[in-house]
């Protein structure tokens, strides 16, 4: 299958990385089509890994992840381009912490809004799904590497469909075997709101392998 | 043991009625010392149950929860009294949900400050102690009532001491075997923007009876 990735970061890189190590090919966006850290993803990932602008790797996948930082989050889907994304399913995996405060941060989209809607009213014909944004990048793509993957991720979004689509990628792809859906895109605020939480787990338990299950 | 509860709702009442039951003199607290909820949970209640106001229940506790409503809670807290709190640990199970906007709530305190961080400014001789806010009133008395209490309850604080002891408290009348400790009074920002999670895990599992582990 053909995927894009927008972002080049560490969450960009690893999944990028596992998806091309299975099999898929990965065309990694960023601003530039040249940017130095996609070639040296590319070159380590080897065979199905590929590089461009955002817009490149939004016309390449036909499912999108966005692993942008979550204050370049909307520049970065504007430059993808509407056009490029119009009917896909794009996966939103950004967090809007804000570090210029300091420790602990904070949400600049304060928690009557989050990024996974900015991303939708930015592109009202893409189907956004949020998910991933509440564990680690190793996590997000092994689940099984924690407690034989009995723990829970979640699902945002307007379109059921591609959440049903998403849930099974993720299950295929990472090992993800309890998807909550949590409904639709405006539960984005409470998966980026429970960042707050997440760095003060993250305080105390002092590994970022970690996660939480829904017990009920 | 004298313990005080400041606020006559749900959770208040609940608490307190646990504690009775388990032996204990509890003294209810509102703003006035004939509040009709109070009156009624006092005769339900039986004996070592009894009425005052805030500062009647502050005084009254050896060990005081504060289970107002997040709007009323630093009001309830002066009015209690810093000397009826002095040296005491304070219990805040509150939350700053803000349903003025309608559903989802917001909260608001924003997320740089935290109810738990305003009352331990208010009440700077009192040993201010987060918890229980994250799950509903029934569960918190009554951990093992789910999954035989295999989930997590969490504790914020600057005193060691006096976490350590709610803690204990924690497990002997309410059962929670797991309880983590965030570290200081600050963390309380993630357990009440966790609250903007638990609204939508509300929504998707269609109960208040519900919790999160934490998986390491």
């Amino acid at each position: 299958m053909k995927l894009g990735v927008l972002g080049t970061g560490t969450v960009g890189q690893t999944i990028g990385g596992k998806l091309v190590a299975l099999g898929h090919e990965v065309k990694l966006g960023s601003r530039t089509a040249t940017n130095e850290k996609a070639a040296a993803w590319v070159k380590a990932a080897g065979r199905g890994a590929s590089q461009g602008t955002f817009a490149d790797a939004a016309a390449f996948g036909e499912v999108v992840f966005n692993c942008t930082s979550g204050a370049g989050t909307v520049d970065a889907a504007r430059a993808a381009g509407e056009a490029n994304l119009r009917g896909k399913i794009l996966i939103d995996v950004s967090n809007a912490l804000d570090f210029s405060k300091g420790f602990p941060p904070s949400l600049f989209t304060g928690n009557t809004d989050s990024l996974g809607e900015q991303l939708q009213r930015a592109l009202p014909e893409t189907k956004v799904v949020k998910s991933l944004n509440t564990v680690n990048a190793n996590l997000m793509v092994d689940a099984g590497s924690l407690a034989g993957g009995d723990h829970d991720i979640f699902v945002s979004g307007d379109d059921a469909g591609a959440k049903a689509r998403v849930s099974e990628l993720l299950r295929d792809w990472f090992g993800w075997k309890n998807v909550v859906d949590l409904g639709d895109i405006t539960t984005s605020r409470g998966v980026e709101s429970y960042l707050a939480l997440w760095v003060r787990l993250y305080g105390a338990v002092k590994t970022p392998q970690f996660n939480i299950k829904l017990v009920r």
